[in-house]
């Protein structure tokens, strides 16, 4: 029974040529394959070990990719990625120039909708099924797979509202296993895990009140049990809703133990699960530390602050506060919309909310952002995580776009701390109180400074500073990619290169900008956001209002196109933002 | 008995000092005031005076404004402002300076948060109940009133699903009358309508399932009962939902038989109810007929067309083509996330969707823009109404910020028609086939030609025209907004004035740039949209990237502040973007 069964398998053909009775074997292959390459290469891990048999299963049953799949979020697709033709490129995951680590409709034409945010795959599978019904194919099946943390986003309750009107030709299987990264929350896991414990009845169920038809749930490690209800599905017309119960990092036992911390684990021992050691370098500490555990020191003081986050307790390290404050400090799911209105309601009893959220999740609460808080002037202070280049993640994920779709909004301050220090005193200026929405932007990782809890002190609203003097040219940065043009400084020629700490996008410093204007001729800008409307333009734009003519700007940063997934450094490199290629510009610029 | 009770009552207080018996009177006397004044001075009707009763009841039980209330979307709070000190000035609603048409924290200490858009009023409240929570305060009362279209839109859902779970004494009330603007759709409302004929029992309960404490439904016209039901509610603790029914419209006959008509009807006969007679003048037509009218005739000869309205179909027009080709055409309901990722869902199988959205809504659905068509580059035509400034309805739906915050993102072409004939085109050519996403932009209400629907031609893809030649200053127009400077252009000095009506945001016709900027020192762009980060900045960056340092560039547009309501013509002049503000500023420029 030990041959290597995954071997002949390069797509759900070879899978559909196998017996039911060898599928559990695949299931074992295919667990040991994603760990045996993950353990070294990195990645999500727990999602994808908890849907083997339920990957198999769909393959299996479905006419892949005829059919239609779709993962939400997406980083339970490894096992789908190596049963459809990417076995061999799986050690290239997330790697620059390698395979994604999230579905992709250009990678792959078993990847039926790209996904990485969450909550999208029931809309999109229904406006799939829909375009199958007005073709007239009414064979073809639209399938979509969702966690309990996703489908409790309101994004997924508006698909299926729709989709409960219509006669399209959709299964959405809810693979419900308690945990979105962290553990899920709200009334409505509350909800499925009654179902589980049998305490409502399968007819009082608000699936079924919102007009699919639901079946179980079922063991989602069972594969025979989880392929005979595909079966039976696949032949029932209309919305159908299948409630599997599966276990996170299923088949090894530290994931399935500790399911937040494997849940992108870094490197691991294969046989067990063992993390590599931490390397005992001493380092600065990541942005997200700094935030929580600033956080915490400032609500000890201050009894107004309470923290929100959609979602990322430990991503965001408000986990630090939620332990300490747990009355103060929400994780209110994947609900960004939810998030920052709920901020904006606290802002209007005098409370201080901090508001956590990932740049790029962000997006989904831009009208939150205009109409609940800016437009009332509310003091909300978003701590946006994850601001600029994330890296392995790739395009879903990048921060890029905030200071263009932020710079927009009136009432908005927008501050990007240069380092931790800058970081934890406009937190502390925030909370002191203020009478306007207040952005901070921050990048994912580690920040550049090992003594960073120095004493806080207040960072003055709308002013920049001057880092180093020089006679020549201007550089003019914002946030964290400054400290490029620190290290840089002793690679220019002495005296030429002066360097602006700016720190406001919005409102800018305009009596510093007047002083530069009128002193230096050639001003470079640099900002790791799009230069499409971002902090560039905002100078241009105060060049343009100005009359300044004689100045010749560049502005540096990301360019109008999606960035794919790498190291953040490779990423750098490639968009001609790394220190070497920086310094590059700078000289030519000199020259 | 027919003592003038209303003219006694400017304040709740006044209110709280009658008896119970009374306030069906009362009630009486406030609808006959809200017809009064609304049939004169026109706004939303059928909304308000379907809540008479349940705005009296909620004043009379609750300690407002101690005690926090809030009104979803908030056209439905005219009976509120009236009893809460506005009584005076409730003949200005809507008026520039005057009052807002919507609840508005900044107007009156009794509008506990201000609304507008959807969705929003649960989890403002619960961010303000837990409030009251944290600071002690365990007797104040928290009071969301939300219509059953609004709350099947995932915010509101991600409200609840989060309200479940806290002990925050919050009450949302759900003013049920199966209709939006147009008739609620979806499975939610279909589940309620059941709840309502009695098809389920209370026990087995959506919202009980979210863990609230449900009562009803009751008849929202009967201020007894309602009375009766809040002063039960009042000494319950934790999340609390009472469905009431209502009949928009009630108490006019006419409203009452013809809700969508009478949701917002302008003028009409108080007495009989007819709407004043139309002009008979003969006009250009709304761009949102020649939207829905250009939509049924490509939608007959190209089978793939698909139209998707989130429950804007008389308001987009989008209804012309749901009436002929129910099949193709979708009203998803207030669901612009899902409206979005549905049109990518579709595209991705090679229909072609034209979503068709306000541009403040869209603002919901800028992540799935982003996330789900640009990035994975599929060819979804948004059809972006209301963009610009529209008007009365003020702060909460101008759509100013579509160009500056769509311009940034990658993949995406940005149009805007400068006239209906233009905007029959675009539709026209991208139907033909595109590969890339497509935003049109158009403002509310007229165009400018009585023979628009002329036979269709293309329009090529990133290119302006120039509309009269001049030689010595260039005006860049994009848009509607345009054709004030065709009319102006007999009132300039001969030759002088050279404009181009550039069509394209993005990507930029820089042929026809480079040769403005070899040719004009001095530019003026003109947009309808924020200046910050908008057209005229594409131009300065334009202008940057490729070193033209001779020209001067003067950017016009909306300023970077939030816009009040008015009439459109007295917005455009307060913002120096009247005929004559625009023709002083260019005579300016020349000179």
């Amino acid at each position: 029974m030990n041959t290597n069964l995954l071997a002949h398998i390069n797509s759900p053909k070879e899978l559909r040529e196998l017996s039911k009775e060898q599928l559990p074997q695949v299931a074992k292959e295919l667990r040991d394959f994603i760990i045996d390459i993950v353990a070294t290469k990195e990645g999500h891990l727990g999602a994808s070990l908890g849907v083997v048999e339920l990957t198999i299963a769909l393959h299996y049953v479905f006419n892949t990719p005829n059919d239609l799949l779709i993962w939400d979020v997406g980083h339970q697709a490894y096992g789908h990625k190596i049963l459809t033709e990417r076995k061999q490129l799986f050690h290239t995951n997330r790697q620059l120039g390698g395979i994604s680590g999230f579905p992709k409709r250009s990678e792959s034409i078993y990847d039926a909708f790209g996904t990485g945010h969450s909550s999208t795959s029931i809309s999109a599978a229904l406006g799939m099924a829909i375009s199958s019904n007005i073709k007239g194919d009414f064979n073809k099946q639209h399938i979509a797979v969702i966690g309990d943390a996703s489908i409790a986003s309101g994004m997924a309750f508006e698909g299926l509202n729709h989709a409960g009107v219509t006669n399209a030709n959709l299964l959405i299987i809810l693979n419900d296993n308690m945990m979105g990264i962290d553990p899920s929350v709200g009334a409505l896991k509350n909800y499925f895990t009654n179902v589980k414990a049998g305490k409502k009845v399968r007819k009082n169920n608000i699936i079924e009140a919102l007009n699919f038809n639901y079946s179980g749930p079922i063991d989602g490690h069972n594969i025979e049990a989880v392929i005979t209800e595909l079966e039976r599905l696949k032949n029932i017309k209309g919305p159908k809703f299948l409630h599997i119960i599966t276990t996170k990092g299923k088949g090894l036992e530290k994931a399935e133990k500790d399911q937040v911390k494997y849940h992108a684990p870094g490197k691991f021992d294969k046989i067990t699960g063992e993390l590599e050691a931490k390397s005992t370098l001493i380092e600065p500490p990541k942005f997200q530390d700094v935030f929580g555990e600033t956080m915490v020191e400032l609500a000890e003081k201050n009894k107004h602050i309470v923290g929100i986050t959609p979602a990322m307790p430990t991503g965001s390290s408000l986990k630090l506060m939620i332990d300490k404050f747990p009355e103060r400090a929400f994780d209110v799911g994947i609900a960004e919309q939810h998030a920052v209105t709920l901020a904006a309601g606290m802002a209007t009893q005098a409370l201080v909310p901090f508001c956590a959220i990932y740049s790029t999740f962000l997006q989904r609460a831009y009208d939150q952002i205009i109409h609940d808080v800016a437009l009332q002037n509310l003091p909300v202070i978003f701590c946006i995580d994850r601001a600029g280049i994330v890296g392995k993640d790739g395009a879903t994920h990048h921060g890029v776009f905030d200071i263009a779709y932020l710079r927009c909004i009136p009432n908005l301050t927008i501050f990007a701390p240069l380092n931790e220090v800058e970081l934890r005193n406009i937190m502390y200026t925030a909370q002191l109180g203020i009478n306007f929405p207040l952005a901070i932007r921050y990048p994912r990782g580690r920040g550049f400074m090992l003594d960073w809890k120095q004493p806080f002190s207040t960072i003055k609203i709308g002013k920049g500073n001057c880092i180093s003097e020089g006679n020549k040219i201007a550089v003019l940065t914002i946030g964290t990619i400054g400290n490029k043009i620190i290290e840089l400084q002793p690679e220019f020629p002495k005296n030429e290169v002066a360097h602006y700490n700016m720190r406001f996008v919005k409102p800018l410093d305009t009596e510093l900008l007047h002083q530069i204007f009128k002193k230096f001729n050639s001003i470079i800008t640099i900002e790791d956001g799009t230069i499409v409307g971002g902090f560039g333009s905002a100078i241009l734009e105060f060049a343009a209002n100005n009359n300044y003519k004689n100045n010749t700007i560049k502005t540096l940063g990301i360019p109008d196109q999606f960035i794919e997934h790498g190291t953040v450094d490779e990423l750098f490199s490639s968009l001609h933002l790394s220190k070497n290629e920086l310094k590059k510009q700078i000289l030519q610029e000199l020259s």
